[in-house]
C-alpha cells in the first residue's frame, strides 16, 4: 500500500507528462485497446506501453487483458488524489484571504 | 497569451516536480520571501530561484521584489487550470457510466 504522499508524488508525476495527459483524456471518452490508444500518437508501442505502466501505477488508469486484447479504462483513484491536493491548496489560500479581509474590516471599523 | 492547451503544459509541467509542489504547498499557507521559502528545501539557492521560474510561467505563483526582498505568493488562476482538467475528465467519464448504466437498467426491463 503506497502512502499518501507517494501517491501524490506518482499522479502527479504521472499527469507531468502531456503523452499520458492525452492518453488520459481519450480514455476519459470510454475503454479502449492499447493498440487504438497507440494510433493517434505519434510514438512506437512500445513507448505507450511504457506509459501506460506510469499511469497504472499512479492508480490513473486500469488494463485488464482478455484473450490476446489488453484494453485500457479510466481509474478514477488517480484523479481524486489530484482533485483533493489541488482544493486543498486553494482553501488553505482562500482561509487565508478571508482572514486577512477580516483583518482589514475591524481595521477600518476601529 | 498562451493558448490553453500550452497552460495546461506547463501547470502539469510545474506541478510534476515534488520540490514545486512543496513550494506551492508552503505557499498556500501564506506569501513568503523568497530565502524563507528555500529554508527547509535540501537545493541551493540558485535552484530554488529556478523552481520559481517554472511556478511564475506556468501561472501558480506570483512574485514580486520590494527593495531587497523578493515575496512569492500563490496564483489561483495555475490551480484554476489544473482544477478545471482533472474535473473535464472525470465528468467525462462519469457520464459514460451513467449512459452505461440507464443501458443496463433498459436491457433489464426488456
Amino acid at each position: 500500500m503506497l502512502s499518501q504522499r507517494a501517491h501524490i508524488n506518482r499522479v502527479f508525476h504521472a499527469l507531468g507528462d502531456p503523452t499520458r495527459r492525452a492518453m488520459v483524456e481519450k480514455l476519459s471518452e470510454g475503454p479502449v485497446s492499447v493498440s487504438s490508444l497507440a494510433k493517434p500518437l505519434a510514438i512506437t508501442l512500445a513507448a505507450v506501453v511504457q506509459h501506460l505502466q506510469v499511469l497504472e501505477k499512479s492508480g490513473l488508469v486500469h488494463t485488464r487483458k482478455v484473450g490476446r486484447v489488453r484494453t485500457c479504462r479510466i481509474e478514477p483513484r488517480g484523479l481524486t488524489v489530484a482533485e483533493r491536493w489541488i482544493s486543498d491548496r486553494r482553501s488553505l489560500w482562500e482561509r487565508r484571504l478571508d482572514r486577512l479581509g477580516n483583518l482589514l474590516s475591524e481595521v477600518e471599523e476601529d
